[in-house]
């Protein structure tokens, strides 16, 4: 049986791997609301839209990377499957089909405040058990709050 | 109401969307597949197997941009979100948890393996509806064969 | 006097010759509408529609290059002089002066559809005398729909 | 006393200096104005607006550089404090706070207007006394006057 | 009604839009003009001249893009299209077919001495009403005379 | 009227936009200093000190676009104007004309240091309300620090 | 014993197989023979000559790597080897020794031509077993066909 | 006699100074010892290990730069020499001669494991004295970490 | 008949020509072994033997570039044609179809050891008629003399 | 007998030619010279001043370069050869041997000043004969006044 | 029990193991010297000596991993081990704490002087035995005195 | 008095700074004639001409720095200065004016073949005095013998 000894005590361990595993599923779904809307994007601001939607796909996905693997270097194995993302993301549903730019925008402010609310709990939840996550996590809040202004910029 | 005029046929069109719808849903899920055996795959080839699975995620995530895209393209609203590839993916069930190097290999085996028959059932049904669409799958199959070959021989 | 032995019967050669000369002009035609409006367009979406007409540009030149040299391996004399291409091209008359970015889009969007038209006939008579060239038109005709799906996206 | 030996006459030194000097504190104002809207600029706009005023950063801050450079190599001190930027730039005063896309554009669209303008009188005083100061002016006045076209352009 | 306010007087204006505009459509042409001939050349020099065309292409879509953007930026309507260019060019009639090296290597020589002369003219002509744009086509007759060199270099 | 739901409570708002404003008069101030004496320092360490000063200008002006673009993240308007940078910033007046590199080398370190007191007082104010703002500022502090050493260290 | 599952039927798979076997073997010694004359043309176009060589040792290598990566895919060995190549090629006998470069063009002429011909009955064969393979073997043909026009201009 | 003055008080520098300097002796030692391995490794698993220790050398390399450098911004003379080294490092003695795959994994884990543990004792006792050296530190943390569970995992 | 003066007397360009077409030969199988091994291993290494070996490839192929561009340096033909390299390759014969892993590693080392020993004897033989040839054997045989070094440490 | 037939008169030419003539000797000159104080320099500002030095050699080569081509494009033979160069060069002799820093740059100092100051005469003399050389000459001049200032400065 | 078969014969291979052990101790000692001395470095010449320092460290680091690969290549393992490089290294002691510049560059230039004499009496030795070593010990002396050469200067 | 304590003894650095000398004077003429010869060219072989002569001035101009900086490094002042190329040469006098394609090649090829005898001249008088040194001279006389083929070869 393979057992990755953490230097945290359990406690704390049980903290951050449920801030970590959370983070984990909310960035690996916004890759893919990210993306559904960059291809569904209708109007006249689709080109716009449609590239600062891969920016946020990009940054989303690296730092699912990033948070997947600082789970793994605590001793905690993470789960990106398609089953668990769909059950447990902060992200409500995006609707199917063609959506207008307006919308789009929406979306997407939407779909990151959720996420960023989220991130922030796990930002005040990790700082005492684990500087070390707390600080990838500030990372992500950082960068998911500037695409966020940039969509609400954007919707003006 | 945002209607693409399709260069194709009602009846082509129905078969080829079908055909690209499909292969959407596979190659996000293969990318999320092959992500989580990446973050979680242990034992002595470790460094191997976590490298090579990079390379399908990376196959796989410009694959469905383009297949995604092509449906775009012809008319037909792409759908990649989480809970309809959780439903649709033609990849049976991957554990959780981590999974030693053998087993890694041999779960991305049958995971590409399931993907690839379906391609070619693709590839197949396209030809004649829509060569330009029958050509964007064979690219895909070509690199998925070849990922298929080199963890069928890492097997030995 | 310069004779290259085609691989292609003389009945093949014609058909194949007729389809990458239409195509050769088609592209040259499409690469300087593009470019004239992409410096004629005026409007809020100025930006968004001058940098995505340089793309079509891009496109249009490599694969025009790649036309005309297809023909010459074929031992025909590609011809897209700018006569030749006045008289020849499929896409309607670009009218002078500026344009307002929704009228700039209406233009491509219908230059991209007429070029479009005529090179899937064209993918459809040289698949039995030549699949080599056929494969050419079909990248060509996939890169020119992805174009024609973005700028209809723009118009949404 | 550190003297650069001038290859000018005094007359003509004062009149180059006085160009070279007014054109620094104009470009240094411009990159910092550019900047200003690029931070504050919201509306449907905002991603082109935003993305299109760094480049007039980057032009204005690559120019500010050689012209403050072609000072110092005439044996003339060169200013751009913040001080005396803020007092003698030729652009007038950007209002603090949000500002939107349309607002945006015309507010940078003055600036470069009032620059240019300025820029052009320098280029008529100093194509007798040094040739060589003209040609950086007429480069700096040529960059200036595609921004201007662009931002108008996006006026429509 | 869009109307960009030029920075030069109504004649000088007109002077140096019509110096513009010829411009275009001269280095249109002989990007057109080189490729057919790239294209077309046979013969022991076939790789040197071929590739030394590519070059000539370069040059003339540049300096054609830059001569068409600075008209616009005085607020004057560039035409670049194929029905134009094929009417106004200063460049001879280039025959169709294969051409041999050393034909090939005249008619280019041929092709730049006619642009050269009309831009020395334009030179001469826009360098009192305005400097910039004398500036633009100063770069342009000196690429396209180092060309012209090599060319004739070539003929020997 | 724009508004931004600042993740923040107001009293936490007001605090960490005081220490972003700040921040950035300060930032945009030391890169005009930093460029002054790049261009005025004279001395047998020209070529050193002229170089060094260069990093600072590339480390304040990538800085001050993090810390404007934080504000406006947290729904803050930023001002980087001249006139407000001249009246605002933490670094004492430097002196017009030309500056020995001694001289030039002390300039600058008080320069380094006054901004560097006041980072850290921003640093300690809003760890509390914000540790997404507090990390960046601890960023800055650290670039900045490193420049602070090696300008001393050349003081030797 | 190691097996891979071929996708293909058995009687397509031995089609598919010889195809690319042999497919492989002419482009090893097409390889080999192109360096052999890179290194041995003599004569007034010996830089022209030798480059361009060059340009089908990089195209026949990277063709042949992936020819026998496909072959691999569909479980068949393949086999490179210089005893299989010296023996199975379809180039005929180059001669050793310095060669002038008019002989050199018409020897890489002559060895084109004869690859392609069997190239192109292989896309016959190939495009109902497994279009993957064909299209694969599409792509070779066209890379080759575009050297071969290149060398017969140069005879021109 | 140089002094640099610190930011810090006495006592906040006297412990920041102690994490620093050992936080660089163990960094220095790591990157030997990674070395060392890395060049006397032998076994099935050669070439990944082999590889993956020099990213260990690389990531220490860099950090124990940064982690001199931070010592000097703070006034604190960095002591690297390799006596200091082979005295004070909190890795155990790396055996002399080959290394069989295994027992180099093992070992390069125990030595991650014990530079880890002691750099999580110097974030802990440097958040408070000074946030801009525990920010280092944790970076630095965090790239060991993941190392500890690459090496860990390949043990699996 | 086309000769080049050598600068080398007869006899010693009788033993330095024999050096470099034999180690001509040599390289140019090494090559084409390295690729087909590469081709067909099979078992748990092979991501490690696959990519390894195409190193090798590199480095003879580069190798006998430079080894026959030597020859012709001196006047002498090179001979790299493949009936050549089958007859004369110091490699003893490398069995057909998949190879497991070990097997493959042992068949690279064999090759290396013979290509190195002859290699060897060439560098004793040449450093006294032609010391520049000398060292591009002695280049050679330490590039060689590395990847043996990796091989056998892989068999560990 | 090769002719260019210069687009210039007879009169204008000679004017013309001889200033690109004498730039073109002065510019291989300020090479060599740079290139002999940048090996010979010592002190302790050996380093800035070698790496400054190479600045201005790499100036001084590419405007040789550009100044040649433009005399051959006139139709003018350059000559640029040693004897050439040690008669007609404007800067006076460098002494041999060692060189002290302060001499270094007095040297290079004087020799860039007596290069401006004809390459000054030539800017004014060719202005009207060919306003394209002056443009060269121009940029020659506002390069090498650069780099007097930067030598100058150094000097301080 | 691993062995590599040396190609030397014992003797040859004990003085050449010997003179590639003691290389590595040096090349591993001089860049943690150089190291030490780049961050402890102070006064006038800070940047220069810091910055030059670094290429010395680059050069040590990259010749001793080729020096210790040389080794294991001829089957000696290498020993970098700190407390190995504490006792066997040629370099005298250099002194903890800050250093001046002028003392700095003495203090290199005796540590590079004591590694060149070494390395030399190396080469010597290992010319008979193994000329693919003497290659490379060559290598790392030319490179270390083109350093020696440089401070030496600087000391001027 | 600057001196440069030389590994060598005075007998043996006198050969040496000898052979250095003569290679440095050599080299830098290579790099001069190339060049003219590059700009004079006329001819139907131009291009290549032009082309290949250039890498010869990029390979003369390196290795002449290398040369140079290696003197120096034994502690003789380098001398490349015009004067002392212009008597010193190897070279015979290239004569002035255009040169047709033919004579060009005859006139490098006499060029090269100069400086190549006397560079093994060099060789064999520095491989007991100094084997560092006759490395470089080495890797000078391999570089151009392989241009020396290439031209001769281009003869025929």
């Amino acid at each position: 049986m393979y057992v990755v000894k953490s230097p945290l005590s359990d406690a704390n361990l049980a903290t951050v791997s449920e801030a970590l595993q959370g983070a984990l599923v909310d960035l690996v779904d916004l890759a893919l609301v990210a993306k559904q809307i960059h291809w569904n994007v209708v109007g006249p601001r689709f080109r716009s839209v449609h590239l600062q939607l891969d920016e946020v796909v990009s940054t989303a996905r690296a730092h699912s990377d990033t948070v997947a693997e600082r789970a793994a270097a605590l001793g905690v194995s993470p789960d990106g499957r398609a089953a668990t993302v769909a059950v447990g993301s902060g992200i409500g549903v995006t609707p199917e089909g063609w959506v207008d730019d307006s919308a789009a925008v929406r979306s997407i402010v939407d779909a990151l405040g959720a996420v960023i609310a989220r991130m922030r709990e796990r930002i005040a939840a990790t700082g005492e058990p684990d500087p070390v996550t707390q600080d990838v996590l500030i990372q992500v809040a950082g960068d998911l709050e500037k695409q966020h202004w940039m969509f609400q910029a954007e919707n003006g």
